[in-house]
């Protein structure tokens, strides 16, 4: 099994030469050259990473990390602690909106219990990879050792790699866990950096008092575990949690494998960004596939200079708009397969 | 057979009470109230538009329009006229763009020439419904008669009700017409009203000089044909096209029928405001699937009070952006009828 930093050193950035002949592809096609926008954009860079053209039709999967917060303690959501272990059940009896939405897609959903405070009994489609019951309260300590937090990334490649050797190409994250948005925030603050205040939004329902109780947790907790933030991992240790750290390993390990990895919305994000602070190539195999309500994801699209592909006001997490963003990168990719070229159909190519 | 007087009188405003019920409906879903965005919007307005909880899947039309503008004999497109024609042949054969996005959605493509100059054989799969060949040169004339309008918006009414009375319900717009943005962009000046440079675009491809000879164009076509624009029918006839007249009888008859038509881009939506500017309840019955990154298409959006589903920067046309659009509407829709609801799972709704 690889580890995370064997993992770090098997990604490179994807090829220019692959890129610049998915491009050349697409400009034969019989539209006006770059009229599908954003759709050849995506179906050039999975050509390039997957070196393949024709784009053998992906499969596709998406890895839900379910972990939970003593940071709730607080007051910074506006659901019990419980509802984590409660909706754990609902994606794995297909209620949920990611499984709705993946059947949508055609894609498989896995649930991995990463840091779930409670035992599921009775559950034997959850992936059983629980690190610790929980992550700690970050507003008066860590949320986990530097050993936990590498054993949680590493679950995330172990996820990835699994995909991979089961033929997958197309994998995407997502998230469960009553108060992830609050550690979410810490590490766009400390990670981006950007302001607490510009980076903190309601979560799933908090009023203004609610928001301001917030930010001062998180400018807390940045303070109190502030010292031991001496590298990516080091930071998710102190102010993450455990699936964010699921989903910064499955990032890796995708890109480790060359495989496009479709991140989700807010928490997701906090989750990429840890992976592109540790090996900033990784950047080439993310595809991020929503602009989230959540305040300070905006922030994150701007500062990275990077633009997700759809903006719906998205704010429940799950993997819900990974789902609907496979969708429209199968679109991209069917464009580039299917459509007829100019020579085929007696056309200049005109402009 | 329904003409387009007898359509305007059929379209209704959509119930309130329908929408409150298809909210109270999503709002009883295991998530965070909202938090599935524009997909909730989406769907509430379906369920209110078909007056039915839950949704039936729809089955799913786009129709492309086909028409020719002797406008290009003034240097405005980088295509020649040939290519209308050739692209017709195209979207016949399965090779275009629209072919393959409505492959992905699920949606049968139904191509009608409605203004065609040339005279497709061996095309048996072509829907005929030639009005004349060609819209007029509008830079020193009409489009076409008043009559000629009301024949060709009837059309769209007649491809609506046949849609209708086969099962459809969900119905989107297309266009081919090579030269077409050029009455499009006369159409939003006049309609919206704007100044003819802020709803100008490149169309397929114009440079700076070609651009700002399109507006002079454009003005001189209104000048020109400006003394007839008594109605939007009149305007319609006087600076339009045929493509855009049966796009325009496609929405008011979906309104009629009470099914949602998806607008695609920036010639449809031109389209669709003459419809709007007919009966403003038509506006109900559509959605609007993506923003074209044709310049103009924004300043639509935002007069309107409008917001499209889609930004993926296309401008393709064909109803390549409302085929997408098909499939985020489709999502919304399974989320509407799929999704366990607080009480299935017996989780508190809280926020």
């Amino acid at each position: 099994m690889m580890n995370w930093e064997e993992a770090v050193k098997e990604i490179k950035p994807v090829s220019e030469m692959w890129l610049k002949r998915a491009r050349e592809r697409l400009d034969d096609l019989t539209k006006p050259r770059g009229s599908l926008g954003v759709l050849e954009e995506l179906a050039a860079r999975y050509a390039a990473i997957k070196e393949e053209i024709p784009i053998i039709m992906p499969a596709k999967k998406i890895f839900v990390f379910v972990g939970d917060h003593d940071v709730v303690a607080e007051g910074v959501s506006a659901y019990p602690q419980e509802v984590t272990a409660q909706m754990a059940r609902n994606l794995l009896s297909g209620g949920a909106g990611v499984n709705v939405l993946a059947g949508c897609a055609g894609a498989e959903v896995f649930v991995i219990d990463i840091g779930m405070k409670e035992e599921l009994i009775d559950a034997p489609e959850l992936i059983n990879k629980n690190v610790r019951k929980g992550a700690g309260n970050i507003a008066i300590g860590p949320a986990m050792s530097r050993e936990e937090a590498e054993i949680a990334v590493n679950v995330g490649i172990e996820m990835a790699l699994k995909a991979y050797s089961e033929g997958a190409s197309l994998i995407a994250t997502g998230d469960m866990g009553i108060g992830n948005t609050t550690p979410s925030a810490a590490l766009f603050s400390v990670l981006l950096p950007a302001e607490v205040e510009d980076v903190t939004g309601r979560g799933t329902g908090l009023d203004d008092k609610g928001l301001a109780h917030k930010i001062e947790v998180i400018k807390k907790a940045i303070q109190v575990n502030g010292r031991s933030f001496g590298d990516p991992i080091a930071t998710l240790a102190g102010v993450g949690g455990l699936e964010i750290a699921g989903i910064s390993g499955l990032c890796l390990g995708g890109a480790a494998c060359r495989m496009v990895v479709v991140v989700d919305g807010f928490i997701s994000t906090a989750g990429a960004l840890v992976a592109m602070r540790i090996n900033p190539s990784v950047k080439d195999y993310l595809f991020f596939s929503h602009q989230s309500s959540e305040k300070g994801h905006r922030i994150f699209f701007k500062k990275e200079g990077l633009r997700p592909i759809l903006d719906l006001d998205l704010r429940l997490g799950e993997g819900t708009g990974a789902a609907i963003a496979m969708q429209i990168i199968e679109d991209g990719i069917r464009i580039f397969n299917e459509m007829a070229t100019f020579e085929e159909v007696g056309i200049a190519p005109g402009a």
